[in-house]
């Protein structure tokens, strides 16, 4: 089925001016500039006949964005040219090549700007492969033979925890009861919470009444973000638990704004709001400083923190870690150490993305919905083609083939910095 | 004496065709592209009347540069138009203020691209501030009360084991004895060891012809790289060893190469040659993984590495880590837990910045030599103004002021990339 000979890359610089509404702020960014949610988005092209297309994401904060937009550039070498059929009949190969290329590794690797690349990239692989089989990612997983599977993952430096048979054996108990569960997933959907209501920048009249719509939509787990100020955080977890109740699900997050003391000794003030997680309570790359809950930037931490039995809950997310592949390591990770993935999404296309990979981990992998819920924000998705769908609180698996990273074509030309009509007139605005 | 406000930043793209030599080579880069040895080059400039400018560089190895150079220029506004008093009045203050903009903060944190845009931009600030003061950065260093020298580093992520009175207590006791170890450093400089004799790429002639030559030359310590094929490493340290005799010191270095079960193995084979220490043996971010020496990306990943006990000897980098601040905490860590520093150099520039912070080390900090040594790489310093003297195998004291960055303007010319004279011959022959 695969075909073509990748003929054209493209990347974009796409922002949206989220941050003169206060959407998406938390204790890091709300301390300096807001953030413009934003994307690195790359279109591939084949030479086969059939007009399809591969979009690829990451998601970035405004500025920046050029910098991964030049990161793609300098990647894209190791992808045009290529037979499609090469590259995912060698999809370890390939992966490594692109995160190993022996000059740029050394501004790496796997990390930050080019891991974010290359993840944009990669991301455009999967959606172009999965539109080519006429399949959602979730789907073309699901239906992967494991060592197909397992051939798309790069074990470097995760063998002490995982290797090729451990993954082989977890994919292969994963067939077991595989066709129910999918089906659970096409009628139920996967558990979904929300971070929509509780940015730091809103107001307390904002907050509640986000939080009583929540509700009646059916939301039942919701997040706050927290961290910047403790007499703030504590009114408004009191504003949020006074209206959910305690037997809905609270978390919170952080994000990275505390040292390990300061960590503790301000969650000690915020127990009492009894939260499920306390996210990124300190540097992502602090192993020992004992997260809750982290996101990371690739599976070499990831390993760590499960040796260290640092996490309870793990977090991964679409478009920091290297794509769909090195996502399957670290689900992989996760369930051999048996702790709940929760992804992270929201930003730009992250739910859309992200929700392909969680309903794979229930149907194949962990076959458990246990302490398990993906973060939704309900924030740009009117940008996609394909956006996600929300019922009863659930994402429902989609059904339109690819990785759901479509953009519509009109949205990235007004969206494009700096030259699009948004920007144009914002940057004119500002000027005078 | 600080003066003037920053009025400009410019910054370029330079690049030396090392890959045309074999020089430079390792395990991770020779099964790949091989390096270009490359640097983003900044210059600011004040408006003040003194023609003083500031140069930093960081090291990168080719490709990529561009997105460096794009990183940089994504941090320059928060550099022009500050006055340079204000700047170095709040250096904690200004790291944090480039290291934590909400926006760019993403696309690092403190890691990657964005961190060696960071080192860039602020080792131009030090050569500038050095300058000024009509000092080498070395003595601006340990000419400064502790006070000041703390309030260059930014303690977030680390105060669980380094807090600013820890700092403070080190510093203070430091300065008994420092004016002998100034004398000493100047009279006898500071022990270096040479990895110019042992790259991957060399033939066994080319080993034995440089090894003698550097025996000749007064070297008593010799780095060989290791990690692509066992056959290979064996019979090359079997040369160094025969040549050296084991009462000179020989470590390995594999480059990220292995992983740990590999590493256990490989490193069994070699342990006959009696390596002082066996460096990056995996995954930088495998705190786990048990490094004996290992290059880290920022003061978070040394902190860890010190508290799990991972690290014999710790190897500091003057473009990978923050600049002069945060090597300054990662100095004092090492002293706080007694572990000896020997930073990593070669590349191009790294001899000339890292003996600053080495000779300052033991002046103000360690106060000890004992299993301690500078690397040094005889390798493109003819490029800089003000290169690395090199006398008994031992790195001497610079005396120019500012921190050995600034380039010839007539290197840069010719290696800026694409367009300089070297790289415009070099591409229009790759063209034929």
């Amino acid at each position: 089925m695969v075909r073509g000979r990748i003929s054209r890359l493209s990347v974009r610089d796409v922002r949206f001016p989220t941050s003169l509404g206060g959407h998406g702020s938390d204790a890091m960014v709300s301390a300096h500039t807001d953030p413009d949610y934003s994307a690195a988005y790359v279109v591939i092209e084949t030479d086969a006949e059939d007009g399809i297309k591969g979009c690829g994401i990451t998601f970035t904060l405004g500025k920046g964005t050029e910098v991964v937009v030049c990161a793609v550039n300098a990647l894209a070498h190791h992808v045009l040219n290529k037979d499609l059929k090469d590259i995912v009949g060698d999809f370890r190969g390939f992966y490594r090549q692109l995160t190993s290329d022996g000059q740029l590794r050394w501004i790496g690797p796997e990390k930050g700007v080019v891991h974010l690349a290359t993840a944009a990239v990669l991301n455009a692989v999967w959606d172009l492969w999965a539109k080519q089989e006429g399949k959602p990612v979730w789907k073309l997983l699901v239906d992967m033979d494991p060592r197909t599977l397992v051939s798309c993952i790069d074990f470097r430096y995760i063998t002490d925890v995982l290797t090729e048979e451990d993954a082989l054996e977890i994919l292969q108990k994963g067939q077991v009861g595989k066709k129910e569960r999918e089906k659970q997933m096409l009628a139920q959907g996967y558990p979904a919470y929300t971070t929509s209501c509780a940015w730091l920048g809103y107001s307390d009249d904002t907050l509640k009444q986000l939080c009583a719509q929540a509700l009646k939509d059916g939301w039942t787990r919701f997040k706050v973000k927290v961290g910047a100020d403790l007499q703030d955080d504590v009114r408004r977890c009191q504003i949020i638990r006074d209206m959910i109740g305690l037997e809905k699900t609270l978390m919170m997050d952080a994000n990275q704004r505390w040292d390990v003391p300061e960590a503790v000794e301000w969650m000690s003030k915020l127990a009492k709001f009894k939260p499920l997680w306390i996210e990124e309570p300190t540097s992502p790359d602090d192993i020992l400083g004992h997260a809750t809950i982290s996101k990371c930037h690739n599976r070499v931490i990831f390993k760590q923190l499960l040796q260290a039995k640092a996490l309870q809950f793990l977090q991964i997310d679409s478009c920091r870690l290297g794509s769909v592949n090195e996502n399957l390591s670290v689900l992989l990770m996760a369930k051999k150490f048996e702790i709940p993935v929760c992804p992270h999404a929201g930003g730009v296309g992250l739910c859309e993305l992200v929700q392909h990979l969680i309903i794979f981990d229930y149907i194949s992998v962990s076959a458990s919905l246990e302490n398990r819920m993906c973060e939704y924000v309900d924030h740009l998705h009117e940008h996609f083609k394909y956006p996600v769908m929300i019922q009863r609180a659930s994402y429902m698996p989609p059904k339109d083939p690819g990785y759901s990273t479509e953009m519509k074509e009109e949205s990235v030309k007004k969206h494009q910095y700096p030259d699009g009509e948004v920007w144009k007139k914002l940057l004119a605005a500002q000027e005078n």
